[in-house]
């Protein structure tokens, strides 16, 4: 997507051939920032600090992180080692486990002389393969919104959208805001409400940020406000992402998307999770089951920002010493989810829904 | 309720007789400060900005502000420009409206040369009545927690609320936490899950603040965390304050209640709404016809804090010129609601529930 006129990925092979860069969405909004991954360290870290962040994007630097440990050490030891210092930085999204296994097979039975070059190789496929991936969503997606505007007459379609679900969690499009994004293109008139996204405020930072870069009309809220804007009929249609997706339809999403989902069963409100085939765990059936991250409790107390002389700072919102607890993730039930956006099309968030898009994976049918 | 082994109320006479004394809620917790109201206009500062809130405050610091109006005019005009005046400075909170209109029962009849020190002798009454009336609905909320106690043989007692329904909300103890401070005073083993309460964060500057200051455990969480700690078995019981209430048990409070009374639900967890009579409305069947504050924009993409030096400052969090909605509050429908514990006992969130308790009001009975 476009920031400032000029196309950009979220990551990218450097022309160097040997080292990764990366948009630093620590600093987003207040900093547009790069940083360059030359080892193993360097991604994991870009991991777990939210660099970068958003499942399919994890698992393209997961995936590219294992290429940068492979050019250190194309043993069969060092690439174990890599994938399990990979696989401990977020437990909660699958695409992780679902890039570093998509490596490990490209790699296996290769001879290590062409180790290096077939894991830049299989990175870069991964990340041109969620691209696509991406677009096709979109373009799914596209005709659930259309179906809204001329459901209304072409009156503007209120969307709400939880976290970031959008490019800067992909390579490329975003899941949940693709669709948006190619609606919005098309001249069909949208309008998105920003969940703000406590306690990192990836709505407030991200995606208020690239949805005002491309243009997208957009009002930030409070996670508290959903509930009311749809009792007042003022939101048309949820969109939002998926971190984990069970075979049986539940979702493991950011914090307080459960929520915005019982809201939205309350009052009529189509809720449609987007998602590409990477966040399906075909072993889950139940989410309950889902490993949920317990993050750094100063994210709850504290919150970072831009001074008044654009200086970015931090500060303690609680009183000192207040204890806090940060569960990153929760389990909306396939019961309360209208259907899955996928790059297949839509289904049912149930498991015949799935098996009917994906019908390669009935053999390895969850119990 | 004491603070550093000092007795507080949230609101006072000053020695002089003739001006009240605040405690200022939005330097809370960093900077413990109280402030002078000598007029009309410094009382419907304090409320509008929100140096008191809290509907029982809202309505003590109104019914002062009467007073402080008439000490300057004791004239009919005066008397009702000062009603007027402060009814406009927060449009949801009934209590507000509830105590002018005591204030002007109290005053209408009496000579001019006698209206000051009635004024003031009203003012103080509410006060005081406000105080036996949170110690009464302490003492019949305290039943509930000690129920769940006993059902879980003595283990800790989890209890969720949102925002600040605290005695930093009343004149003392409080209204949703008048019951947790009385278990806690008993030896009931209770803790408290904090909503942060974004955007103005009563839960993480007051609630956390006026709980620690007592010693109650608690563990301040974002907003968004409330729906999975109940699908995890986390949560007990929810209990709340409330801005208004329907003759028929539907209730505004705080923006983002409705999202927990809807996980309550779904989870079958006990959701109880703490209230004073003052916070009924008995004009309203429908809490859809509730009025809902909207407020500055810079609440939702702003945040103020205590940065590492000490200092208070205020951080942007959201990008340069970001459009933001502030609803301030939403309305839980009686559905969801388990029950009302109120100064003369718990009841049904009814409307029968209601008229059981208060008999009084079945001829002013709302269509």
């Amino acid at each position: 997507m476009r920031i400032g006129g000029k196309h950009y990925r979220t990551i990218w092979l450097n022309p160097d051939g040997e080292s990764v860069e990366i948009i630093d969405q620590t600093k987003l909004p207040h900093k547009f920032e790069t940083v360059t991954l030359r080892t193993l360290e360097d991604a994991a870290r870009a991991i777990s600090t939210m660099q970068v962040r958003g499942a399919p994007l994890i698992g393209a630097t997961a995936a590219y992180g294992v290429a940068l440990a492979v050019r250190d050490d194309p043993s069969d030891e060092a690439l174990e080692r890599a994938c399990e210092v990979l696989a401990a930085t977020r437990p909660t999204a699958v695409n992780l486990r679902w890039a570093l296994g998509e490596m490990q097979k490209a790699l296996r039975n290769q001879p290590r002389d062409k180790r290096v070059a077939a894991a830049f190789a299989r990175a870069a496929q991964i990340c041109d393969e969620d691209v696509e991936t991406c677009r096709k969503i979109g373009e799914h997606g596209l005709g659930i919104i259309r179906a809204h505007a001329d459901k209304k007459g072409g009156e503007t379609v209120n969307i709400l959208t939880h976290c970031n679900a959008g490019w800067l969690a992909c390579v490329d499009w975003g899941t949940a805001l693709a669709p948006i994004y190619m609606a919005y293109d098309q001249g069909i008139k949208v309008h998105v409400w920003v969940d703000e996204t406590r306690p990192r405020n990836q709505g407030a930072s991200l995606t208020a940020f690239e949805l005002g870069a491309h243009g997208v009309p957009h009002t930030l809220i409070a996670d508290n406000a959903g509930g009311h804007l749809m009792q007042k009929r003022m939101v048309d249609l949820c969109i939002v992402g998926t971190d984990r997706t069970t075979a049986t339809g539940d979702v493991a999403n950011k914090i307080g998307t459960y929520l915005k989902a019982l809201a939205a069963r309350d009052n009529h409100v189509p809720f449609f999770v987007a998602l590409p085939y990477s966040t399906i765990d075909w072993t889950l059936s139940d989410g309950g089951a889902i490993p949920i991250e317990q993050r750094n409790a100063e994210e709850v107390t504290r919150m970072t920002g831009r001074l008044p002389d654009g200086e970015i700072a931090t500060v303690g919102i609680a009183p000192e010493g207040t204890q806090a607890a940060n569960y990153g993730f929760d389990v909306t039930p396939m019961r309360l989810i209208t259907g899955f956006i996928t790059e297949r099309g839509v289904t049912p968030a149930t498991r015949d829904g799935l098996f009917a898009l994906y019908p390669e994976h009935r053999k390895g049918r969850a119990a």
